[in-house]
């Protein structure tokens, strides 16, 4: 017998997937990792997963997880050796349960993040995960790479998110640790360590998650102001004066609301890109009602305004103007990947070292290669920023080349205000080697420690992440 | 050379305890637990802490972390054995760093909790976990039991509240973990692996948690009603009506009320234990003003009167009645040890199961031992109980050799419910057994192999959580 014959015992031919039917799972949704696969394998069941793992261990075959394909870091393309299976997530695609007494909702992996919000909303609760590709990625996949988004301020990233998950171990065995329960001290937290391993410790088949209340109201503003420091009196203000209705805190700078302009002149912007260098768009989310919210952002901007830190402002007065001011900065990334080339970074640094980390790490930058565009934007709030630069004018062709060295850089800096490499994208294939740049030794013991217990074989998405022995 | 003449070329031979200067830390607070010791040593850094465990290696030595000795469950008291080495952190009690704009803070793991508390308030900023060991529980000990306590429904528990560790590994490397970053998808948690792990995979020495605003105001108000399942939909009410300002909404029954009134006569209440069967103390911190908050009191609790859930109501209309209201519920421990013997449990249960648990339980104790009493209270917005059985009228002496065959009754119970049988307490010595009963067998076996992969002579904290060889 062979792995491949064993495979189509378990599953129906037509989810053992090979060849061109096998394609669009071995490259990344950017193509820029590729891979091959012994085959691309869709189970339905966790029973299913159970017998296709104990079958790779059994001839030794290393396993990918993959769920929407959606990520940013290689994370579920497997490498070229061609001696790994895939195993699809998108059939486990079942809300098992919501509990509304509970606030709690138990869903399987491939799920779509849409799907559970949407699931969510029709039994009148939040499921508060919010990101770019929520109609594409699957819960499970951002459980995997514990995703962040834009809601992290108040209710933060998917591992805050999750009261209990189901996960089929590197031996084939479940774990049903699908708890509802919002205390319980006994033993060791498995839940968070499975949670952003990347699919590297374990393979996630259900989770059960929080729900909140849906707010009664949204209401945004956009704040024009001089610098990053203001940007931050002015997010302090905005802790103290709303709460935790605080859900949204994004930092703009002009040169991105510029580029918005120009990729997509149809957005209606509030003030011209020239009114200030940097813009806050902020949300509440209120429990009581628009008015309530308005009046406090009208508060809160006016203290702003006596302490002389705005250029500008505007709240929104509808909520389809509320949703304007969002487009604009949803449109950043999609506007960027039309106008040109840029190196990305999803990087963290404490909020208190934002304003000269960025003003330092510019500098270097500018002596690196003098002219590049500084495209900044990101979530301020949780000291996330996605710290992108652009080829200087006339030199796009080409300039991704210099991705390595604009790396050093930024990372170096990084490191040196006490920051992470990878704020919310995770680690993957992309930043696997920087890891063992950025990281100190002990951590990367213990980390390796923990990969040789849970997975001895080193079948578990090897290649990612960290490695525990020589395979990869 | 012996460990004693090593340990006391470390440290001043002062901070070498034996004898009768070691006995207060060979025992818990509540002298349930009793143990012996090679010595009680007192490290004032993390490098004392790094010769102290290297020495401990050397000499193949057991030992025993311990904070505040405040525990319930014996996880800081040594075994029996006299083998181990007592390491008592109360000297590491430096504020190490407070970061407003960040809003973060970096401590010492020997610091008290309530010095935590206060130099956040200080800084003008809020602290959240409280409880009612906090003048004498270290932060440390919060975290290696993540500490739960009365503001875990908004802010939630140790682990919720803690962005970075230092930790002294078994083999005495240090893990310079100490970011205070809110997002970091760098590999795996080691963070939350440690939290909770109650001093049995590492020694936590110190580190960075999150700050919160100060709320402008907190009120609080006592609601009289029939049974849970009516808790339940005040608790729905208030978490929609109140949104994140909602920081606590703690059950209370009729009989703790009763043992209040009888062994704390000094104590106000708004009204007679008979009101009602069933109280909720529920607590809201507000960002806007004292009068904001009791005008969302008024507004949800109208609503529950005129959907007939509520037998009386009082809001608080000052600070010192709002802490009064405070008192009566913080009485009902200290009460319930003055006035008799009780069998405790700390337990949770999703939240729709808690009338149906507390209904079902109660029933088979009263089959089991007919007359017992129910001294129900605690954290309903976390699905926390205290479910705790006192003794029938005058059958207090000897009423504790049932405590095994009460909890298998509450305990089975619990699991049937899909419950923990250690909501916030954590496991230590106490309930190490009965983790062997409740857990299914791959969550065991995933735990014995971090604790072999992190620990692997098992000479962390033996004999406390779960045993990953046979020497205990």
């Amino acid at each position: 017998m062979s792995l491949l014959a064993d495979l189509q015992n378990i599953l129906d031919s037509e989810h053992v997937l090979t060849g061109e039917d096998a394609a669009p799972y071995l490259k990344d949704w950017r193509g820029r990792y590729m891979g091959k696969a012994l085959a691309v394998v869709r189970p339905s069941s966790v029973d299913e997963v159970v017998a296709i793992v104990k079958l790779c261990q059994q001839y030794d075959t290393p396993m990918v997880t993959q769920g929407g394909n959606t990520g940013l870091c290689g994370g579920a393309t497997p490498s070229n050796k061609g001696d790994a299976v895939v195993i699809l997530m998108t059939r486990l695609n079942k809300i098992l349960n919501i509990d509304t007494e509970n606030d709690t909702m138990t869903v399987e992996a491939g799920c779509l993040l849409q799907t559970v919000q949407e699931a969510a909303e029709q039994a009148g609760r939040l499921f508060p995960l919010s990101l770019a590709s929520e109609g594409s990625c699957t819960i499970g996949g951002n459980l995997a790479t514990n995703a962040g988004g834009t809601q992290v301020l108040r209710y933060g990233n998917a591992r805050d998110l999750t009261l209990g998950l189901q996960v089929v171990t590197a031996e084939g065995e479940v774990w049903n640790g699908l708890r509802g329960l919002r205390k319980d001290n006994t033993g060791y937290d498995l839940r968070n360590l499975f949670i952003g391993s990347e699919g590297t410790l374990g393979i996630i088949t259900a989770a059960t998650l929080k729900l909140y209340p849906l707010p009664v109201a949204q209401v945004t503003a956009l704040l024009a102001f001089e610098d990053i420091a203001t940007g931050i009196t002015i997010l302090n203000r905005a802790k103290y004066g709303f709460g935790a209705s605080l859900t949204g805190f994004e930092l703009i700078s002009s040169y991105c609301m510029e580029n918005v302009r120009r990729g997509m002149p149809e957005i209606k912007m509030p003030f011209e890109p020239e009114k200030a260098p940097w813009y806050a768009l902020i949300e509440i989310s209120d429990a009581e009602s628009a008015e309530h919210a308005r009046q406090l952002f009208e508060k809160v901007i006016e203290q702003s305004f006596e302490a002389g830190e705005l250029a500008d402002a505007v709240i929104a007065e509808s909520q389809q103007q509320s949703q304007s001011l969002w487009h604009i900065r949803e449109s950043i990334p999609l506007v960027s990947a039309r106008l040109g080339q840029e190196i990305k970074h999803d990087i963290s640094v404490p909020i208190s070292k934002m304003a000269e980390f960025v003003a330092v790490t510019n500098a270097q930058l500018q002596t690196l290669l003098p002219g590049v565009k500084h495209a900044v934007f990101g979530h301020l709030g949780d000291g996330n920023l996605h710290y992108n630069v652009g080829a200087p004018d006339g030199q796009e062709e080409g300039f991704l080349d210099n991705q390595k060295a604009v790396y050093k850089v930024v990372f170096d800096s990084v490191s040196a205000f006490g920051g992470s490499i990878s704020a919310e994208h995770g680690i993957g294939q992309l930043k696997k080697d920087l890891l063992l740049d950025y990281k100190d030794e002990v951590e990367l013991a213990l980390m390796r420690k923990i990969k040789r217990a849970l997975d001895p074989h080193a079948l578990l998405n090897p290649g990612k992440v960290i490695s525990s022995v020589e395979r990869y």
